[in-house]
């Protein structure tokens, strides 16, 4: 099977069986990533509550911790809806906005990953290197390092953690220690718009909860991120033209799309 | 009257009259509802702090209860909000997102029915299913159910609750319990959008709020989404560039695009 | 140097420095500023837990105090954000949406300019009414009154509280007490749209960052909405695609567009 049918079959996979994703996450992307996922094909639940996180997390076919905009109540509905989630054997994905750039993110971060069954950790190079203990400090929320700067701190912190970890970037790196995949595709813009990372941890737990393997669910999602963006960078006028052509990508790709969208490595 | 002149005056009414919806919705579709009631020619305003939500309900033509993105505080302030809106006389819409899907939302949902007097409920048929106790589970908030399967549960729910039942659909149901009003048109990528079912409670609110009954606002409100979605429909090539354009559509449609946008059988 | 030039250069400015701005500000509008300052070339950072407003306002740029969804543990939050910036010399921007609204927006907006030294207030006429006593009841969070309306009470809140207050609208107001700005550009379509005016606040933070004077940058920052409003107004066939199109414009504006989209009178 060349690497453009694995993609295929995944965007093909998620949109038959429309997992249900249970996101738990920041304020600024609840929108848009949600929007990401309905038009992928996948049936997304966003919900927080103390109350209820266990009850959807017994329900979904993959989970996303993402700590975008992070406070006390909703770590605590991390962890709860986590340890149902992977008692349950469904993917628990993490997306460790900001680690670095304030402690609570960095320490939030490290925490779940100890003390859950992290199935993959999607960051970019300077949320990754916070996590290693590799970093310096981060600017903000937006990477000031190269996914191939991460690339040690990666394959460290997926031995360490036995998960899947995503650094993204203009060239992806998924690795779970010991095998690599790289994703290469999407546009220079991308950074340029908000969320367009929570997306991308979206779209791997979306994939992850239908793939064979969490290594191939992780880059199946970021190989569907690059084919959309580079979809919406023949469209787009700027980033707010790319936005809508990205979310229009994701809907109607066909296989000669993911064709001339993405360069898979392994 | 023609039912098309009827859609229209609604429209043309809410332009004119400019009605202050007040929302406490969910952070989804806060971005979304907000831009769509003011493309419709309302002013919308969210606002959800204990603190200030009964001055709000206190100022505003309608109220829109969202439960999309709950917790305990907020469920405070919608009661709070909700017993000053009646007392005004203004009407009250609640949007039950996920009932079934948690017993913290369908809960409060019911409590919601019982303790105000909520002028119109609007959901989708699983939802509504949901809540009249005849459902299973829905998955997650997306309907596993077409509209015509909770006609009944929705008859019986108006008679119960003495509101106006709206179940959003391909075809739309109104219902008081004894008279009904069917609405076609909108396009089948409208499920694909997050938050057009909670589009779909605020224009309901904003038109309820210049009907002559609440039968009628919610009639109207239904109808102006069905006509902005078959605009949209026209120009889309999927769910970003769908959500754009029926964007426009509230903001630009003449009488011609509510004749040919919309069907309404009573 | 012309006016044009004056905002050609502020824009460059913007993104070649790739100012810091951090956002505790509203959920209706946190995707769509966030998304206005990655396409004007600056950084956001949308972050409001008590835990880490500190640390983060301790590497900032500037910062955004937006009261558009407020609530108590947000209002402790911005205190403290704002106490560390302004020791830190950093522009702290003060966006009292909904003021005059309810009390808790007015007294929270009067306390935040008392208590911290705000070095820009940004609203529309209502609002800079409501908070210098003049006016009178606003409705709900759009303005009912134009920007010459509260010229003067702008002119005496910036003497009272030592900063540059911006009154927006078709034709903006910046002032500092002695010296007014006008800025012409723009479009009437734009009160259609959710969160222009936060967006004007966050860009207002964006360009005060790299400024030679507050004053300037305040100015600086309206005049680069006014281009991009006015580049948008070309495209936009209502409020949806003027959304997205200004995105654009904030990304793509060249110098010829400065000088074709806004009048600045000194």
């Amino acid at each position: 099977m060349s690497e453009h049918s694995f993609v295929w079959d995944a965007v093909q996979r998620v949109r038959t069986g429309a997992p249900l994703v249970h996101n738990i996450t920041n304020y600024v992307v609840m929108n848009t990533t949600a929007n990401a996922l309905l038009a992928a094909g996948a049936s997304p639940v966003m919900a927080h509550a103390r109350e209820e996180v266990e009850e959807l997390a017994g329900l979904c076919s993959s989970l996303v911790l993402n700590i975008g905009t992070l406070s006390k109540p909703w770590i605590e509905s991390m962890f709860a809806a986590g340890r149902i989630a992977q008692s349950r054997g469904v993917p628990v994905v993490l997306d460790p906005v900001g680690a670095g750039a304030s402690s609570l993110r960095t320490w939030t971060s490290l925490d779940l990953l100890r003390e859950l069954n992290i199935s993959v950790l999607r960051g970019n190079a300077s949320e990754i290197l916070a996590l290693s203990g590799a970093g310096s400090r981060t600017k903000g929320v937006d990477s000031i390092h190269q996914a191939a700067d991460a690339a040690d701190a990666a394959r460290e912190l997926a031995g360490k953690f036995g998960c899947v970890v995503v650094v993204s970037g203009a060239e992806d790196l998924i690795t779970d220690g010991s095998s690599d995949v790289l994703v290469r595709g999407g546009h220079d813009m991308m950074p340029r718009i908000t969320g367009m990372g929570c997306t991308a941890t979206a779209l791997v737990a979306a994939h992850a909860a239908v793939a064979g393997s969490v290594l191939d669910g992780a880059a199946a999602g970021m190989g569907v991120m690059a084919v959309a963006g580079t979809m919406a960078s023949r469209k787009a006028k700027g980033p707010g033209s790319f936005q809508m052509h990205f979310i229009d990508a994701l809907y109607g790709m066909q296989s000669f799309d993911v064709e001339a969208g993405v360069e898979i490595v392994r």
